[in-house]
C-alpha cells in the first residue's frame, strides 16, 4: 500500500493555501515544496540518498523544516535529535542508529563534532543536484526516530512510519474535527513528537502552521485571543502562562480558536476552569512516542467530571488493561492500532513491541465503568518536567557510575514551574560531596535532567526482591 | 491490519451524539448500536451467520438502516439490491451473488419470491439470539457488494471493503473538512454509492445523518435554510429543483450549510451561480461504484473558471491519463488508491479490476495544464439520468433479444427534468411495432432504462470494425 507523496500532493492540491508562518514571513504549499524540492537536490549533491539515513539536531525554525522536508522528498530516514541533550546522549544515539549524515544547524555545531556532518550552512551554499521526487509512498517507510528511554535506562529508538503519522493524523481529525483554514501553534520541539506530528498534520490536512523558535505565552496568549491561530500543543506549565497573560490583559480567546491539545500528565482542574473562562478548550491527551502523539483524549466538557483522567481513545485506537476487563481494577495499559510503531532501531531493533498486535505501555492504569482511563503510574516512574519525559533509570545509572556512589535512587518532585523535577538520593561507599556527583551528572546527561536535589542516605527503600521502591522515595520528600 | 468495530466504537466515544433524524424521530449514535446489536440477534437466530452473504431490498427508512447495521455487526456482505429494477434484473443479481438469505422490506415482497427470502416484519417478530460483536474488522473486510453495468452489457458485483469505505470517508474529510456537529441530508438511494457511503461517513465520524425516504426539493430547501444540516448529496436535478424552492421564498442557507456534494455528470454553471446566490457552495464530483463514492472534485471557486472540469483528486487519490502525461490530451481515465475495490464476484470474480494498482475506468478524459480533470466520454456512452447510471449496451442486450431485432443503439437525449434519457435506435428483420418492443423491455429491465422513444431505421452508424459508434446516433437526434 502506498500514499501519494505528501508534499507534492498539498502543492497539487492546496498550492495556495498558507503552510507555514514564523515571525512576519509566510510561505503557501506551493512554497514549501519547491523549497523541499531544492533542499532534497541539494542534500543528494551533498551524499544524502533515499536509502540514507540522517540524524538532524536543529531549533525550530523554517530552515529545519526545508531541510526536514528535503528529506522527506529524498525518502530517507530522519533520526531526530533533541537539541537538549549532553555530548555523550548525542553521542550515543548517532551511534547506535548508525546515520549516514548528521544535518547540523550551525547554531549548534559546538554540540556535535563528527566527520559525516553537514553543516545548514553547507546546504545553503551547494548548488542542488538535479532530483525527481517519488510521486508514492510506501506505507511502511519510516519517516522519523525518536529516542526515548524506558524502564532500562538505555534510549530506545522508535520508528515511525508514514502510516502511523497519517493514522494519528486521521484519529486526531476525527476526533476534533478539521476545516481548510486551521492553523496550529507549534512552540513544543519539531523533534519531539509533538512538534513534529504537527508538521504531519500540516501536510496531511493542508493545516497551516504557526512556527516559534520557542514557547512565548504573551504572544501565543494574543495570538489565541485575535484568531491568527486556532490549535495549540502545550504542556501543564505552558497553559498555566499563556492564561495568566490572558487574563492579566482581560482577553478573550477568539471563537476561531479550537482548543488547546494538552499533554505531558494530566492538568490541574484549576488551569481547566481558568481556560474555559478565557474560552478556551483544553483537551488533555495520553500518548508517547511509540503511538506517535496522542492515545487518548479527555473533552475538556469532562474534565470536571473525571479528574485525572485521560479521556478515551481515538476512533482508529483500542485500549484495554492486561488481565482484567473488570471498570477500576489497574493493570497494565496496552494500545492497540495503526499509530503503534513497528518497532524500535538499533541495540533494540530485536525487541518485540506488540504483542498479539497490542502495545505493552509499561505504564499502569484502569478503565472507569464509562471507559474514561487513569493512568495511575507513568512507565517506571517517569518524571514529566516541562513536558520532557525524564526516566529515572537514566539519571540512577549516571550516578552510580562515580566511584563514590554505591547506590542511587531517583524521583520526581513538584515543582511549580516545571510540574516535576528530578531529585536523587544517594548512599556512598566513600566521602564525595553533593556538588560534585551534581557537576558530574552535568557533564553527561541534559541539564533538565540533573537533579535539583541530592540527599545522601543510609539506605534506599526496596521490595523483597531488592527491587527499588521508587514511590516509597517521593514519601521522603 | 484492523479497524475498532465501528458501531461499537462510535457508541463508546460520541455515544449521546445525533447519529440518525427521520421525520421527527431521532437516535442518538448509542441507540442505533443498542439497536444494531438487536437486529444483529434477530438476524442469528433466522440463520445469518458472520460468513453469511445477504443481499438488502429495502428502502431508506431507519428500519432497513438497523437491518444494514444489524448485518455489519455480525460482519456479512451485503448485495444491495436497487429497488426500482425489474424483477430479470433482480434475479441475475441474486443469482450471480449467490446470496445465502435476501432481507427483503414488505412493502417491496412482490418484486421477489425466493425460498431463502426474510421479509423484515418476520425479522421484527423474532426475538434475538444471543450475540457478541467482533471487537475488530479486519481492513479488507468486504462490507458492500454494488452491481454496476459496463461496456458489456452485464451487470458487475462490486466488491467494496471496510478499507476502500473508510479511505473514502476520510478522503471527503481531508478535502471538505469534519466537525463534531455536521448532519448530513441523505436522499439519495442507500443501495448506492452515493447514499451507502453517507451511512459509512456517519460511522466513521460520529456525524448525524438527516434521512428522507424519497426526494423533498422543498424540504430540504428549508432543512438547508434552516441550518437543520451542513452537507447534502444531489445530482444535478435535484440542485436545480432545491435552487428553485430557494429561490421562491427567497431564503438563503444558513451558514451553517457547508456543502452540496453533487455527482453524476457536470453541472450547468448556471445553477452553480445561482447556488452561490443562495449561498449554497457546490462540490462537482466523479466517482464511480468501483472508487466507492467520489474521486475528484471540483470547488465552488473554481467552477466557472473550469466549466465542465470535475476537479482534481481527493488526497488518498491519484488520477492519470492513460499513455500521456501531456496537458490537453486524451486518454483513458486510470485511478489508483486505498478507495479502489478489490475486484468483482460472481461471474467476472476472476477479472482483474486493476493494472499495476491502476483502475482503469473505461472513461475518456484529459489533465489540463493546472491538473484539473475533464471528463470526455464515460464509459462506453453512459447515459445519467437523474443520477441513476444507464449503460446502453444493457438495453441494446434486451433488444436484441426480441425476435424482431436484427441491431439496436442505444443513446441519452437531454431532457430537461431527468438530465438525459435514454433513446432506441432499430434495424428490424420483421415487422414488429414500436409499443410492443418497448412493452417487451418493460418485462425485463428497470422502467428508468427502458427508451422514452424508440425509432426505426435502415441500418446503424458503424465504424470500420463494425463497432456501433453510439456518439454518432446522437447527432440523429
Amino acid at each position: 500500500m502506498t500514499y501519494p507523496n505528501w508534499l507534492s500532493q498539498r502543492s497539487y492540491l492546496s498550492g495556495d493555501r498558507m503552510a507555514l508562518s514564523f515571525e512576519e514571513q509566510q510561505w503557501t504549499f506551493s512554497e514549501i515544496n519547491d523549497l523541499a524540492l531544492v533542499y532534497a537536490g541539494k542534500l543528494t549533491e551533498l551524499g544524502v540518498k533515499a536509502d540514507s539515513r540522517v540524524a538532524i539536531l536543529a531549533k525550530s525554525n523554517p530552515e529545519s523544516i526545508f531541510v526536514m522536508y528535503g528529506c522527506l522528498h529524498l525518502g530517507c530516514e530522519m533520526v531526530m535529535l533533541n537539541e537538549r541533550l549532553a555530548k555523550a546522549e548525542l553521542a550515543y544515539q548517532i551511534d547506535d542508529s548508525e546515520v549516514d549524515h548528521i544535518l547540523v544547524a550551525d547554531v549548534l555545531k559546538g554540540k556535535l563534532d563528527s566527520s559525516n556532518r553537514i553543516l545548514f550552512s553547507e546546504i545553503e551554499s551547494v548548488a542542488p543536484a538535479e532530483f525527481e521526487p517519488q510521486k508514492q509512498w510506501r506505507q511502511d517507510r519510516t519517516i522519523s526516530i525518536m529516542y526515548t528511554s524506558g524502564t532500562t535506562g538505555n534510549p530506545k529508538g522508535v520508528r515511525q512510519t508514514a502510516e502511523n503519522h497519517f493514522s494519528s493524523a486521521v484519529s486526531s481529525a476525527l476526533n476534533i474535527g478539521i476545516s481548510p483554514d486551521d492553523v496550529w501553534l507549534c512552540s513544543v520541539p519539531l523533534f519531539h513528537i509533538s512538534g513534529f506530528s504537527i508538521l504531519m498534520r500540516s501536510l496531511i490536512y493542508g493545516m497551516g502552521v504557526r512556527l516559534y523558535e520557542k514557547f512565548d505565552a504573551e504572544r501565543s496568549a494574543e495570538e489565541i485571543c485575535s484568531g491568527k491561530v486556532t490549535h495549540m500543543s502545550m504542556v501543564g506549565v505552558m497553559l498555566e502562562r499563556v492564561l495568566t497573560n490572558v487574563e492579566e490583559a482581560s482577553m478573550q480567546a477568539s471563537p476561531r480558536f479550537k482548543a488547546v491539545l494538552a499533554g505531558g500528565g494530566p492538568i490541574p482542574v484549576a488551569y481547566i476552569k481558568r481556560a474555559e473562562d478565557c474560552g478556551i478548550p483544553v483537551l488533555q491527551t495520553y500518548g508517547m512516542t511509540e503511538t506517535s502523539s496522542q492515545t487518548t483524549t479527555l473533552q475538556s466538557a469532562d474534565a470536571e467530571r473525571k479528574i485525572g483522567s485521560s479521556g478515551k481513545p481515538l476512533f482508529l485506537y483500542q485500549v484495554k488493561i492486561d488481565g482484567t476487563e473488570k471498570p477500576g481494577e489497574n493493570g497494565e495499559i496496552l494500545i492497540h492500532g495503526p499509530q503503534v510503531t513497528p518497532g524500535y532501531i538499533g541495540a533494540f531493533a530485536e525487541r518485540s513491541v506488540q504483542e498479539d498486535g497490542w502495545l505493552h505501555t509499561g505504564d499502569v492504569g484502569y478503565l472507569d465503568d464509562e471507559g474514561f482511563l487513569f493512568v495511575v503510574d507513568r512507565r517506571s516512574d517517569l518524571i514529566v518536567s516541562g513536558g520532557e519525559n525524564i526516566y529515572p533509570a537514566e539519571i540512577e545509572k549516571v550516578l552510580l557510575a562515580h566511584p563514590a556512589v554505591r547506590e542511587a535512587g531517583v524521583c520526581g518532585a513538584a515543582s511549580d514551574k516545571w510540574g516535576e523535577v528530578p531529585v536523587a538520593f544517594v548512599v556512598l561507599n566513600k566521602e564525595a560531596a553533593a556538588d560534585e556527583l551534581l557537576a558530574y551528572c552535568r557533564e553527561q546527561i541534559a541539564s533538565y535532567k540533573v537533579p535539583k536535589q541530592l540527599f545522601f542516605v543510609e539506605e534506599l527503600p526496596r521490595n523483597a526482591s531488592n527491587k527499588l521502591l521508587r514511590r516509597e522515595l517521593r514519601t521522603w520528600l
